[in-house]
């Protein structure tokens, strides 16, 4: 069991930063996120993005933002639990609760602050006889650890970045690569089409359009896929390790939607006129999985959501102690792992 | 008379960034501010200190923030009255609003936010006789235009940072430069108290203390001060152009508490439900200005305050169009100067 002060669920900016606040007020987080690594959108989505928002970055890459942010939150040491989605969650006779994951990881917080974004990302799957049973048999719809494609027969579905640029990764890796698409053009960084015409043209990648899978055979593992030409209906098998259809993520609300918290237009209700509480007391919503009355979904907003809600947090797990907000260029920044920021310290000294 | 869509009066970190906020909204802002430059406390207090929860930024000086800031916000070409405060307020019969300055300068808007943070910015002055007099003819209690002392004998008096730095400053500039503190010890940054240590060494600043000026004499214009030893009560007086005591700049809401605002605690309320505005419809208070159930005086919380309320002035002065938010990443900033900042598009290509 897994024990924290807040426990975050999501990963992304408004979850992270989240933890800094928490961090200034001596309380913990765990964060969960059903993505393999912290960021959200910003690193699955759009890493290379430039965002204009940010108060005070004329320009930042998605990507960066995430790692500033990891960087700010580094003393406070957060937990994670990554590539698990939350499914359940138990209020006990305390008034904390116990959140269990899809894989059985269990949590224990007096406070759950839910940063879930727009939801957990859940690939777009093909419709596929038998998809189930190869899955984890064959057949993935995210790359989470390449290295097990290593020497592999790889077959990629799909005609955006993602196809693309795993096409381009794995190429290096994988024992054959074959990448089939819908259509003839790909949509995506001009640099990755290039790219990819070029592996294309020496051998290293071979391209079926226009073209789809639309079966899948083997006894248990997957042994091969049907490829159908849509321009002349012709059909051929294909020998393969692993199909990976990367069609996209679509992010789904899930099982909290199941947690009895008043939802509206697929985003959770809250208390804007003060903490961002859901109608679970001890509950919070912050960022773009919550609601309210001229809620606007930007990371800014996350930002002063997530620290309303830690100093209301914290007066629900200290109900008698009465925090004295101190500015951190002031008081500096105190890590849980001894290390200490602050600013220079005026002197006071004669002159003679 | 200056016309715009927002007129914010206030240009530290909260209303400079609500000048991006608008500008995404293609409205126009103008800002008015006390010190002679933008920035407020970050600018003119602690420039040179670090910020460490500014959200995605581990550490940002006070000064680079403002600096970024003012980067982010120049496609939007704000307007500026710098170094006048704002004095009276006049609604007129269509909604909008006439905002005087304390030098008279008038500016005409539909929508006004006050970003004014702990209010305008006002000297401590000494407690000396017929000091208003010599206000302007010698006396003076912030250095703008530090050009103007060019061989002239100046007499600063204070103890802290901007006494230290404007002595060395001046030393360069000035003709003469005496520093006149109560106590032999100087409180500030290490490397100015060894600065002035060094020029008092070689003369070129002659350093008088623990003294205190105790008069001005002169006929309409500032001719000489008394100074008086506080260790042995001898008084001397001193040739001087220039009196400059930097006592310290002390916050004061000022003029704005009487515009009718209902004020607690020294800050205006605003309705943190949907839009921060006041209770005179059309004027907003956003930033450390306003206080609401929950309110913490952060610069992060300033930036979504800012947002909400330009989402609210919009719909105020557009009644019968309706905006549709577009993110940044993918709509990019188009500025007021024909700028064009955009993420890189993807491109749809065939792979023959």
């Amino acid at each position: 069991m897994i024990k924290t002060d807040i426990l975050i669920i999501g990963a992304g900016p408004t979850g992270l930063f989240a933890v800094f606040e928490a961090g200034l007020l001596q309380l913990k987080c765990h964060l969960i996120d059903a993505l393999p690594q912290a960021g959200g959108q910003c690193s699955e989505i759009y890493p290379k993005k430039p965002i204009y928002d940010i108060p005070g970055y004329p320009e930042v890459l998605a990507g960066d933002l995430v790692d500033n942010l990891m960087e700010q939150i580094k003393p406070f040491q957060p937990g994670f639990t990554l590539g698990e989605r939350a499914e359940t969650i138990e209020k006990l006779e305390d008034g904390s609760f116990i959140v269990t994951t899809n894989k059985g990881t269990k949590h224990h917080a007096p406070v759950v602050a839910i940063a879930g974004g727009l939801g957990s990302f859940e690939p777009r799957k093909p419709l596929l006889k038998d998809l189930e049973k190869y899955e984890d048999n064959g057949v993935a719809y995210m790359i989470k650890e390449p290295e097990i494609y290593r020497g592999k027969k790889v077959l990629i579905a799909g005609g955006g970045d993602s196809a693309l640029d795993w096409s381009i990764f794995l190429a290096d890796i994988a024992k054959e690569v074959t990448l089939v698409h819908r259509r003839n053009e790909f949509r995506g960084a001009l640099d990755s089409v290039e790219k990819v015409q070029q592996l294309k043209n020496e051998g290293k990648i071979n391209l079926i359009t226009p073209a789809e899978v639309v079966a899948l055979k083997g006894e248990s593992q997957l042994e091969k896929v049907t490829v159908k030409d849509t321009a002349t209906s012709e059909e051929k098998d294909v020998e393969v390790d692993n199909f990976i259809p990367l069609f996209g993520l679509s992010p789904k609300l899930g099982s909290i939607s199941n947690w009895g918290l008043e939802i509206e237009k697929n985003a959770i209700k809250v208390d804007n006129t003060y903490d961002y509480q859901t109608n679970i007391p001890g509950i919070y919503a912050i960022g773009d999985v919550n609601t309210y009355p001229g809620k606007l979904k930007l990371i800014l907003c996350g930002f002063h959501e997530a620290t309303l809600m830690c100093q209301s947090a914290y007066q629900k797990i200290f109900p008698d102690k009465k925090y004295v907000m101190k500015y951190t260029t002031v008081g500096g920044v105190t890590g849980f792992d001894g290390s200490k920021k602050e600013a220079p310290k005026a002197v006071v000294k004669a002159i003679d």
